[in-house]
């Protein structure tokens, strides 16, 4: 075949893409390139790994490469793409034992994210981590788990840390995470529960800042209460020791650990096509149209590497998440198999679980954000009961709504509370699909039944207040 | 004042409109005529009192008689309004030592429901209940309350069956419920956490018709692991016994029962606008426009009296659920007060606790009534996971989707599952709302994170198929 399908990255937003196009044209020659060993791994379960929760490292993976190779999918691990070159429509791949030109008829970039690295001194040492790859996951389990526990990390065969080693040692006391987002909060519920003294540091005043205000409060609180040493407003400013680190040097003093998190974000790996015109937008990301396509004809990219359009907004974004990746490589591979598929746009909806807390957000929450985008945003945070009164188990849950003031359109929103909390963002960002005003929001037929919800779900009651607050503009 | 506002029924749409118009308008003079004792009590907890998880029957009630007052709403209790002139815009009301008029601006027809009468005999038997008013929930809760429980009933006041009687008998140990709606479900929890032999009788082949087969089958599953005996698609012929009730005669033979419960569904309380101008639709309940307002000048209805439009076919459609009656109630009272507010629209949402089991339905289920209404409906019933699979609580949830094949958009859906299933139906009564299609439905952008949901919710899942069956089509 002249035209393969080519696909860069055999994570999910490749292997979605890979595996569609597969199912809907059999006969079209479709080539994975994955510069690792791991594929389709699930990187949001990697801190309940560690934490015990899921057994083994294995778990965490979708699809194992025999999987791949059996829906047809010429799959190639540990070959990295060094370039491509969209004259001649190749792109360059070194092999373990050689490089080789790789024609293609469409190509999928979907190289995904890379950690950042922290602008500090000491981030080279030993002990220190960043949940970035399961070789991490497979190292702190392992650094963590006390002699007896069996560490199941041994079995996955491709890990490149000396798993053993590090299980050998004494496990850490005393740990630092440098950086209060998903997975730092995510870090703390592991640590804690392996009961590890444990400080998080986080430059602004709350952590998960996406979440805003109101949640971000309520994790803060509710890490504190689990016994979580927070360092807010606080920053990091250097990691001490001789080879393994030992020391955390930050703007409220220094803290002697065991162990280091760093994981103050990521940015999408476009280096591939830098020299190439295939663009990329403000946020850093490739630039993509609503099939997912570059500036440059027949090359996609998806995933954690591309901007997609904002429902809010109508603007890109880039918002890297898995549900996206999956959706938008599974589109691409419906579309580069002839029958053109949107990736969709994104709403930005996650969810969080802090210990008990559940958290979610969805579209625009921060007004800055909000400003920019053309609107006036106005905002309202209520807390309600997520049961009927009388009924057991109710609990206060915050939902903060934000919308346009000259408009009435819901904007975004989010909520937290202990009992089914996070699901109940599903409803807003469903909203926000849909265009809805407040006044509609507030008008929806929502479920009511005592073990469940109140007659006013806390949705609907903060829609009634911000409703009120817009009627008197 | 010449204009007051007048409310017929003290319940959920009654009071909600008495209060909401209050607020706006505090000049305005509301009266409230309620010709029972009690006002707004939560009906959908009657079967959690009984079962014991709620206390005490004031658990229910959500406002006291003296919260009204002091909102400066003129309540009147054990005040039957016998009759609605509308050319002198009076009611005749009948108090405890009186009969009267009473001139309107403003009326509101809030009357309810009644239980419907099985067509058999013995109904009228003593220990045969219809769990439609707090008496019957007093009685029963004493009734089934070993010797030593202390039945809080006692405080309420005005319950008028002998409490203490039902509490000296002996429990009873078999019982029948005739009738599998959500009340037959939820007192067969109650009745089954009691230690109760019971028999539950359908006379379709499904409990819980509304929310289609898919969840009807679940629902009896359970019913039958928690060790209900089930009589499905059997006709109860008769009750039979000697003062009190002694046997169920039905077409699967005869059981011998100490209590039955009868509830085979509600009709619109209208008798009181019968010989007015005030018009009822085909439901039999009163119809109302966009305001709420009826067939005659000056005369609204809202609650489980009154139709109100459906969200999918836009017709006119009777749905008795307490959002609704809540939400029409509030808007009446705001409209009334000046400012014109719209009820809102109804999807029949409705959710149901069965056991452990967690069901929800949303719009057009039923493939019959989805032809009524103009559509070609076609569906799709999967199955899949709460949470990732390799995440601890992941639980099978089944969702089926409803929708027109011509325009693809979504017409209604069911969900049943153990984790949080609930409540994902209000993703899908936002979705009818925004009038999604199913394309649209699958693109969504919902919550993802390894506790709460699989990277593709089950509500994409099924999104996904139906998607693809529409596409074939």
């Amino acid at each position: 075949m002249s035209d393969p399908f080519v696909v860069i990255g055999g994570d999910a937003a490749g292997l979605s893409a890979a595996s569609k196009c597969k199912r809907e044209d059999p006969d079209r020659e479709v080539v994975v390139y994955e510069q690792s060993d791991w594929i389709s791994y699930a990187h949001c379960g990697m801190p309940y790994y560690i934490k015990g929760e899921v057994d083994a490292l294995e778990d965490l993976l979708s699809l194992s490469p025999e999987a791949v190779e059996s829906r047809g999918i010429d799959l190639h691990r540990r070959h990295e793409v060094l370039g491509v070159d969209p004259e001649s429509e190749t792109v360059r791949v070194r092999g373990p034992d050689r490089e080789f030109e790789q024609s293609y008829g469409d190509l999928l970039v979907a190289t995904g994210a890379h950690a950042l690295t922290a602008p500090i001194d000491g981030t080279d040492l030993d002990d220190v981590f960043t949940m970035h790859h399961m070789h991490a996951a497979a190292a702190v389990r392992a650094f963590l788990a006390p002699p007896g526990e069996e560490v199941d990390a041994f079995d996955a065969g491709y890990v490149d840390v000396d798993v053993e080693a590090y299980h050998s040692r004494d496990p850490p006391e005393t740990v630092a995470i440098v950086g209060g987002g998903y997975v730092g909060v995510e870090m703390a519920e592991a640590f804690r529960a392996r009961g590890l003294e444990t400080h998080l540091y986080q430059r602004s005043d709350r952590p998960v800042p996406p979440f805003g205000a109101a949640v971000g409060d309520q994790v803060a609180e509710t890490l504190a209460d689990a016994g979580v040493d927070l360092h807010l407003g606080t920053a990091v400013t250097g990691l001490e020791g001789n080879g393994r680190i030992e020391r955390v040097e930050a703007a409220d003093g220094a803290v002697d650990v065991d162990l280091a998190l760093v994981g103050i974000g990521i940015r999408p790996n476009t280096e591939l096509v830098a020299d190439t015109a295939v663009a990329c937008g403000d946020s850093g990301a490739i630039v993509t149209d609503e099939y997912g396509h570059t500036t440059v004809d027949g090359i996609y990219a998806a995933g954690d590497c591309a901007e997609m359009d904002h429902v809010v907004t109508g603007e890109p974004d880039w918002v890297p998440l898995g549900l996206t990746a999956n959706r938008a490589g599974r589109a691409i591979g419906q579309t580069v198999a002839g029958d053109p598929e949107p990736v969709g746009e994104i709403a930005g909806t996650a969810v969080l679980k802090a210990f008990d807390l559940e958290c979610g957000r969805t579209g625009l929450v921060d007004h800055d954000a909000a400003r920019e985008a053309g609107f006036t945003p106005v905002s309202e945070t209520v807390t309600a009961g997520s049961r009927s009164g009388y009924y057991p188990g109710s609990a206060d849950t915050t939902v903060t709504l934000v919308a346009d003031r000259d408009s009435g359109r819901l904007l975004g929103g989010t909520i937290a509370g202990e009992d089914r909390a996070a699901i109940r963002i599903d409803t807003l960002a469903t909203a926000l699909d849909g265009g809805l005003t407040v006044a509609e929001l507030e008008r929806l037929d929502l479920a009511y039944a005592p073990p469940f919800s109140p007659v006013w779900d806390p949705v609907l009651v903060a829609a009634k207040v911000l409703g009120g607050q817009l009627d008197e503009a």
